[in-house]
């Protein structure tokens, strides 16, 4: 499905992986401030934060999967099907599309304090873009450098999560992500000590043993964990490019291999790209599936006080140095 | 440690991780036909295939650690530290030094063949190539589109193993890596069903499930299980492209990230570069740690028929492609 | 900690292990009908149903730890600590102090069904025995031969869930434990088919290989797991004895050995008895760590229109049948 | 399949679990020191150390599955499928038969050392006790108080093993059981501390969460791990009574429920006994399947300079204690 992960050095990095089995015509994508953001049941935005992110575009509005805006916020969202339910308009309460749900936090907040003062009283709504355009299903995990949340709407009401390990993957519900954590508790980057029996002489085979009961398959609930640990002990210089290698690095742990998560018949999910967004410095850096060098877009090369949204393609060609 | 994959599509593909903790300073090293090549204890060649591939050289002798030939036969040296063991030279025996293993196997077969044949008899020597250049503990894997076979030169003597999965990684000894797959038997890219229980209404909750199980952490073990999962699954078309971006997902999923393998006080294994030879075409591609863009090399564009070592550094600095 | 479990062939069977580091003084006791239960916050019962069960006698209240009622409802409370939150008095609720709970419902309730209607409205509350009687912190399962459920107090409230599965061990709260048994729902009692690579000759080495991954660790979830798999697949004709001893089987799957759970410094949590009680025939069998024989309380042996319980101490000595 | 175990305190204790779908007719048999002992291809011995164990009586030859001798030294054979191989009568060598192994052993060694020093130029032959009873594929653990040795024959000879461990279950060979051990080296019956990541906040919600990882299948490298865990872990006292306990309970950790290993359609392999033997001082304690009661034979009871075998069925009848 997806994983969204956070990197903090010298700046702070955002990314995710898309894991799907086709891809929507995703397009990289710089909203400026003045391009209006009409909102379906709150008021509207004529200027904002300048944001920039993966998205699909319907018509001129886009459909964000995962955006930073100009001040260093960053928001994804990640599927979340059986769990993700959003609800009726209701009075009183600041009802906010689904769809909505990104653009709107992005174009406001300028902190994640902001952000937890913003959705107070938030009602994620049902609303739909348009009739043909079912709404995703998802949670959304949004940071800043000092930190994550996780926002759920569930049949129950809306949950709020810290989100100290600053990753999100897809089910079960973050609660229960982080709850399953604990059973990895003893897992260390380091080797470990025999404490099976003082008196039996077992032996590290191999580097690495350490971290012996990670799980390595694709489901969501395994993902979590492996990029929970891989992010949580990374290790880089703070340099942009050291960090930015190390993200795709984290991410690259969570990465699905085309034949490894068969949907249907002959039909595979795969990471259709995976995207790290400097998000102190409006850098959105992406690989795809076939393509493993880094793209690169940078918003502050467009005129961020424009009105219209600006989109890139994304390169999916493999595009080789040949060095002789 | 390291991880050797091969994958077949139109073309026959071959390469590996290197993981480790430092680099000795690698670079793609094209051999052509008539540099001589003179062995130890063994009659010299002055005309033989042409090699491509990962070497350290010491003045102008090409210490391979993988490489393909002109004819489309593998071979990879892969750290087998505690249990390779080389013998001392032995009279009515073929006596390859340690160091000599991967040119003179890739310089005499064309197909996978006569690398049985010629290995028939052979001894593995502990001759170094020089004092101060210790001699590294390897086993090996050698391919051509037809099958893979593991050399395990060890203290009870040479063991030549059939390897079906067309992967390597390193202790415990081949066959016992393959007797651990058969823990993994159950495990599928589909779904699974629910054999727990059939009054019991349970859930995929997410995509992936019917592999969990397979094993995450970066233990040679857990490498050999996971990387042959995702080769034994992997899923592309026959294009060069396609085979090649296939190829480097299979070697992602063993990929070692910096800080999950922590080897000494603050010193991490990581996987320094990864390759993958078109072994049918002659090209070297790889990636490094630092640089995601695949760089390549082609043999073909080289004069084949000469006498010295061409030699590429590796492009170990981050290829961005700026899109605005 | 502990494990609960039912099973059902002619007769239901209902039982628990209680594993601590010490024993309170446990008593097998049988409470006649028209012993006066006076209960704290509502009304007495003087005349109700036969309960037998494991019950620490305070005085001449029994503390029941598990029991069954002559009309084959059975009940017992299993730590929950962490998560158990007893509530203050609430006007409107039925107000039933923790170390009540079991003699409320077991008194007055001749089918689960009736459980459920009695336990609308439930408030369980914090009032203790006495005040050098800390309550233990529970949660519960109740269950007849149609079916269980599991209770839990929880700070945010009362849940009553519906228990598929007839099996309660402790932490995390029973909804979670439910979902984790997802995890597990390609194992099988039978052996698994090849599905990691059609291509390779995989070899079933073993017996029993179909449930490779269930856990064998005594942590809760590890034991939910474990006895659940047993229980759903366990397989006995429905003769008394042979109902029986399947029953202490599925309780042994989570048997904790001295030695292998250290709470603290040499001290270790054992199992300290197990139980199974014939629901159906008001029978309570059970054995303890040190002695292995099934010792049977039969409650119809008693005067069941009696006031005052009648208790036997636990038999811990070794019953050893010498054959010569 | 089975499961044998060694246990020290102030005594010896050596026993195994047999676990198969169906029973051969076992007895408890002690054969005296006078029963002549007539093997196919070696001396005979018509006077020799008394031994006390489990057997299939072939008319009044004791085919022992596991014995204790008068001095001390246990031993049992369990399955070993697919890799034992009885071999050719060979001159120069101590040919004994399979069948003939534990008793040949058993009447001629006080000590495991005893035991090192004649099985020198074994070699297990493929002579059959009869031609309508099969030879059981069988490897072998020998013990005595000061420690365990391994035998197995297999296809390219004998292999010998030290066995620090002191258990035994079948498949895979026995190195390689004892290598497997290496991945469960960081498991312990104490908690587990956070080495996952110092930053989070990580719970221990169970008591018993150091040894997550331990598998709780009935496969025999799962069982391997399981009771080598439980039983360089277990806790007693040196009497009689708890060593006893502690031994079945070491044993219990592996005991097979019927239903959780189907063998063919509807046939399920279970413990069908479980045995303890003192060796120190000659008694053979046991239960079955349906039969948790211990049940116990004394060699000392019988006159240990007799010449016939003296037998006692095993009780597999539910012995119950009524306590009213």
């Amino acid at each position: 499905m997806c994983t969204a992960a956070t990197y903090l050095t010298k700046d702070f990095y955002f990314g995710r992986t898309l894991d799907y089995e086709f891809s929507y015509g995703e397009e990289i994508t710089v909203t400026p401030r003045n391009y209006p953001f009409h909102f379906r049941h709150t008021e509207n935005l004529e200027k904002h934060y300048a944001i920039i992110g993966m998205a699909h575009m319907a018509g001129d509005y886009p459909l964000y999967y995962d955006a930073v805006n100009e001040k260093g916020v960053g928001m994804a969202g990640l599927n979340f099907v059986g769990n993700a339910y959003y609800h009726k308009e209701e009075s009183g309460k600041k009802n906010v599309a689904s769809f909505e749900f990104v653009p709107w936090v992005l174009a406001q907040c300028a902190t994640l304090d902001e952000v937890r003062d913003l959705i107070t009283d938030l009602n994620i709504v049902d609303t739909l873009f348009s009739e043909n355009l079912p709404a995703g299903m998802l949670h959304w995990i949004i940071s800043d450098k000092s930190g994550s949340i996780t926002v759920e709407s569930m049949k129950d009401g809306l949950h709020i999560h810290e989100n100290p390990v600053g990753v999100l993957t897809n089910n079960p519900p973050f609660e229960q992500q982080m709850f399953m954590l604990n059973n990895y508790m003893g897992l260390s980057p380091k080797q470990p000590e025999n404490h099976f029996a003082d008196k039996l002489d077992l032996n590290m085979y191999s580097r690495g043993m350490g971290a012996l009961g990670l799980p390595g398959d694709l489901s969501s609930a395994s993902r979590f964990a492996r990029v929970a640990f891989t992010k949580m002990n990374a290790v880089s210089d703070d340099s942009e490019e050291e960090s930015v290698a190390q993200f795709f690095h984290i991410l690259g742990s969570v990465d699905q291999q085309r034949g490894c998560c068969e949907v249907s018949d002959g039909k595979y999910e795969i990471t259709i790209y995976t995207s790290c967004c400097n998000a102190s410095r409006g850098i959105y850096y992406y690989t795809t599936y076939s393509n493993s060098q880094i793209t690169a877009v940078d918003m502050h090369r467009e005129d961020l006080d424009g009105s219209v949204p600006v989109h890139y393609p994304m390169l999916t060609k493999q595009q080789i140095l040949w060095q002789n």
